[in-house]
């Protein structure tokens, strides 16, 4: 990124030295997510200087790119004329009825830049629900209809095509709306003229329901290397489509979410710069006070057998190794489980073929920590007596065998029970786990102390 | 997915009653992605079968989405003519790809039945380091040269579109093969047939070199949302293209990747259910012994304070409630820092707000469930007594804290010390913050009891 940094350095310098003429042309000429980036480095006043210099058309597209910061800033300070200005270059007013009218992509650019609760809002008056296939289309697309020929086509394409967001997927569609084909742009270009699009186009089309989940979606565009995909209404009507650098975002979304509910977060969108330390705070305490009370488990555990433990004390010394080994096995289990599921790759059918190789997989970690176990209390900790190093190295096996199926067992359930199955990783195993793990270790202890 | 399942139902039907010209009938007018998926429900004489009634360049482009057992069995058992069929119709990045995965001997099969030039390419495609921009492009683009005009350069993509992976970003080079400018397909179409190229085109491109690392190509992909990015060699030449689809693929498995990390798992590439159970344990019996002998730290510390267990075995049974709820706190706070890292949201230079965030994020985290757990222990386990209970909770109020900014600074510091920052998640951070809860933990206990 250190180009861009050149080119914000060059813009500087013409803003220091008066060259506005010279900054105006350059500014108008450069990349607009470039220019977006050259905003969040400026000061406030500064931001409107330059945001003053760029057209109508440039300021709106820049201003489709900027932070929520920048843009709030930059609302809030000019005039309604302007505002209007670049509301109109982007097809975007503040009232929803014209929202309802605006071309999606950028209903869709301004759903990302603005906050959860105008989105909310927004969502709710279009009738899509967040996270859906219709709040992720577009409704600026190619439409064709089968009994044109591909001179015809062309022809409506070269007119309409500016305002497309794409125009080389197009759709085709019969007389009341319902979509009956898909034809690439480049069978178009490569045909001859005089041939009909309904000889041309794919009749099989996959396409959404408006009311489909983004995850859904993505899942799609990754299977059948797609650039874009029709939406439909109930109706079957096309109604808009999805391109696939959207789905980008959305698989970047979906896999925050599973990463945060992985780590016993609340999810949430907001980039975590920006996000206020009490709402940190807030997606954080439900679960710590969840598993700080489930945690209790373990500590009533501990408890039954503190008359064990009061005897050979050097025994709760490997309480945390113990406990946090089968935390770790357990954890490595879930994740590729839940990863599995995630992409597509492991299915609820495969549950037995799972647990019979996490089973294998557990004995042989089990087996390994086991022995490196013994073996390093065997020659570092000549004091703890071999049978509790006996008992230590014994139910670390156990415990990894447990913990990895335990780890692999919780996903597949949650899934059944439809239940995300983020939810069951390393925290949530691990406070389960502490609490077996201890049982089966001063299971061992009084079996072989006593 | 029921409905593919309904498709190779379908399709079985008809090979079992002998349909064999129908069958090859529907096969052909299916969707290649589909048809790569019903081969890995065939046996290998059906797939054999299956795939000799496919048109040729339909079997090469179902191939280049198959399994790569499938792929190795069919390559095994079809004739060299058939080889020379495939490979001539496959994009030459789908060749390679299936090339990097096979054993030597279908590897030499291949080769054998390229012309010298496609083996060549082979070659120098071979040797791109793995997950670089040179192994994730393809060669099979448009390029155009500035003086041409949109009539020249329309008339050219249409004799040579079909065979390019895609037609809809053109790039410009000069007579050195330098990459000059780009133009996006929408630009030709709508301007005039006489305009020259040189003229629409946009001379600022981005581009990566072959040697760059996929994540990073990646990340402009999602900056500018683009569909294609051009590939340089050392000598700016132009050498081929990156497009979308295969980011949606890099973006998946760099995550995977992160996630395995996080889990303390060995990175791999392997889909869970295809990796042999021995590669899945060696995968994860490295970072667990490496975690057990860590943990070694902690039983150091427990052992240190016999004496103090040995006088009050209550305050045992409160040991893994508190390292579990620092390992969970501590994690909560290293993914979120790790993913806004990943997604570039984070940089280095945060370092301070971070953690200063984390600290308050920490801090209100700690007061809130010290409380939780005093009226826990007051209301529930009277026979503990008020001293023991402030213990917990004085030492719960401050592991939190102290694990949440480890929790953060970890990651921060692996990522300049060039480390990668996904290894200082859970596992590793809930070990080092058992060591340090535990030296809390009895420091308070030794204060508040003696």
């Amino acid at each position: 990124m250190e180009e861009t940094e050149q080119l914000f350095a060059y813009f500087n310098e013409l803003m220091d030295t008066g060259a506005y003429i010279k900054l105006k042309e350059e500014l108008n000429d450069e990349n607009p997510v470039n220019l977006a980036e050259y905003f969040e480095e400026l000061t406030a006043e500064k931001q409107l200087f330059i945001f003053r210099l760029l057209t109508k058309d440039m300021a709106a597209e820049v201003f489709s790119y900027m932070d929520n910061d920048t843009q709030e800033h930059i609302v809030h300070s000019i005039t309604d004329r302007e505002v209007r200005n670049i509301v109109d270059e982007m097809f975007l007013d503040d009232t929803v009825d014209f929202l309802e009218e605006a071309p999606a992509n950028l209903v869709k650019k301004v759903l990302r830049n603005t906050d959860a609760e105008t989105r909310a809002l927004i969502n709710r008056f279009l009738n899509y629900p967040e996270n859906s296939a219709g709040s992720l289309m577009t409704i600026e697309f190619v439409k064709l209809h089968g009994a044109m020929t591909v001179e015809e086509a062309m022809r409506q394409i070269k007119l309409t095509g500016t305002d497309k967001e794409t125009i080389y997927t197009c759709y085709v569609i019969n007389d009341y709306r319902k979509l009956i084909g898909v034809v690439p742009l480049r069978t178009l270009i490569c045909a001859k003229d005089e041939e009909r699009v309904q000889d041309l186009m794919e009749e099989d089309v996959v396409s959404v329901c408006t009311t489909d989940d983004q995850e859904e979606v993505a899942h799609i565009f990754k299977k059948y290397n797609w650039m874009a995909l029709p939406v439909t209404d109930k109706e079957e009507r096309l109604v808009g489509i999805i391109t696939v650098d959207d789905i980008v975002d959305v698989i970047d979304q979906e896999t925050t979410e599973d990463m945060e509910k992985m780590a016993a977060l609340l999810p949430s969108d907001e980039e975590y710069l920006k996000t206020p330390v009490l709402k940190l705070a807030k997606n954080r305490i439900v679960w710590l006070c969840v598993l700080m009370i489930s945690g209790t488990l373990s500590s009533m555990v501990i408890s039954r057998y503190d008359a064990l433990l009061a005897s050979t004390v050097v025994l709760s010394s490997f309480i945390t190794i113990i406990t946090g080994t089968g935390g770790n096995a357990g954890s490595q289990a879930s994740t590729m489980i839940i990863r599995g599921m995630a992409l597509g790759e492991i299915q609820v059918k495969d549950a037995l073929r799972v647990i019979w190789k996490e089973l294998r997989v557990g004995l042989i970690c089990g087996v390994i920590l086991g022995a490196v176990n013994m073996l390093r209390l065997t020659l570092f900790s000549s004091d703890t007596g071999f049978l509790v190093d006996l008992t230590v190295s014994l139910s670390m096996a156990a415990v990894v065998v447990l913990s990895k199926s335990i780890g692999c067992i919780l996903p597949i359930l949650a899934k059944v029970l439809k239940v995300d199955p983020a939810m069951m990783a390393g925290p949530v195993i691990s406070t389960l786990v502490d609490a077996l793990a201890l049982m089966i270790y001063f299971h061992i202890a009084s079996l072989l102390l006593f």
